[in-house]
């Protein structure tokens, strides 16, 4: 049985321009990889609705599942909320679940719900909300995309809140070997092994630190027994 | 006059597999920053050749330049020369000028060139060598697209061999002015600012840290005294 496969998709001016090192890739690949959901593509954009709408087609129509991230906040500046709606042809408007977590989240607080906090309700037809324990103001799954916000703590919050609601398949389990030895002298007998193991994955992430060169050889696969086995010839061929 | 575009593709799983988090995205975003190029996507996609050359050949038509990270070392799982060739119907094999590159230094240590470390001399036909200071095996620039090596401090390298090559344009310039205020209540005379700016690209990165609710709000454009003269007015809104 294959896993289900997923794309994420970041919308941001602030990573392209190297403004901010990327978080949220970061978490979701490791969360995905638990779940058993193969995250086999990621796009960076800018906050620019030509590249968002083409982006969200390519990726929705060729992977089980997307996940956005970043663009649903108040400001002129998110656009991914109207942009997920155009890509799938949908209505979107100040919908009223919506509306009413903000307006019982602003009461409390004695905050204003004023016309930029009611765009965070503006959610597409057709849309599940998605919960949001931080700040409150939802995310949305429309068919296969899930809609996130861009703040680490509230986008890991969303992604603890979808991932529990979607089918995984194996977890993608994984060992490493670290090799003091030139990334040269271990891909000969790396080849052959990766060779024997069509069934598992087999990486080399070669380092060098302090003048001492060296690689990681990483073995992934969905059987730890097999993966046990692995290892264990993988370490004899570099003892 | 508009700047020079680029894209970047990181290849690699272990990024998609939450096992490394990026570094040279990052890296690149803030170079190209700096030398007035705009960088407008990225995409990461797992060591698969089809996933590459389907990339490149996106990306390669769209922007003026595109920067390759990962995949050209000496192991079974280095395939990014050969998708590269593949992407232009180019032909590749083992070059004379990189092999000489790699037979000096190899002599020079002691170690054998043997046929897993000529697999890094494997170049394609027309290609131009990027200088590598630090281990030597070279990247290389195929018509608009500059292959370079996965590990940070030789990407580090290689970047700072090809930038100085390319024409850039006016640099991106940024300021920032945190306030301290939700971004609900920023997001009107914010999204008015924008509006009196049409020049300037205005955006609004909220953060939360220890309940303080607030946003930095970071205004780019590539006239410094119209930056200037428009974050002192913006100081004078969020006064």
């Amino acid at each position: 049985m294959t896993n289900p496969t997923a794309a994420m998709l970041v919308i941001g001016d602030e990573i392209l321009s190297g403004r901010t090192r990327d978080a949220n890739m970061y978490h979701l690949a490791g969360q995905l990889t638990e779940a058993g959901i193969d995250l086999t593509e990621v796009r960076v954009v800018s906050d620019d609705a030509a590249a968002i709408v083409a982006a969200v087609k390519a990726l929705s129509g060729s992977h089980t599942h997307v996940f956005t991230s970043g663009g649903i906040g108040p400001t002129h500046d998110d656009i991914t909320a109207d942009c997920i709606a155009a890509a799938f042809d949908a209505h979107i408007d100040v919908r009223g679940d919506a509306r009413a977590l903000l307006q019982a989240h602003y009461d409390k607080s004695g905050q204003e719900l004023n016309s930029a906090r009611l765009r965070m309700a503006r959610i597409p037809d057709g849309a599940t909300l998605i919960d949001n324990p931080v700040s409150i103001a939802p995310g949305f799954s429309l068919q296969n995309v899930h809609v996130m916000a861009g703040v680490p703590s509230v986008f890991q919050a969303m992604v603890a809140s979808i991932l529990p609601t979607l089918t995984g398949g194996e977890p993608l389990l994984s060992q490493t070997l670290r090799v003091v030895r030139g990334e040269g002298d271990i891909a000969g007998p790396l080849g052959e092994f990766a060779s024997r193991h069509p069934d598992l994955s087999v990486g080399s992430y070669p380092f060098q630190k302090d003048g001492v060169y060296g690689a990681n050889l990483v073995v992934r696969g969905k059987d730890a027994g097999a993966l046990d086995a692995a290892m264990a010839e993988l370490t004899q061929v570099f003892a």
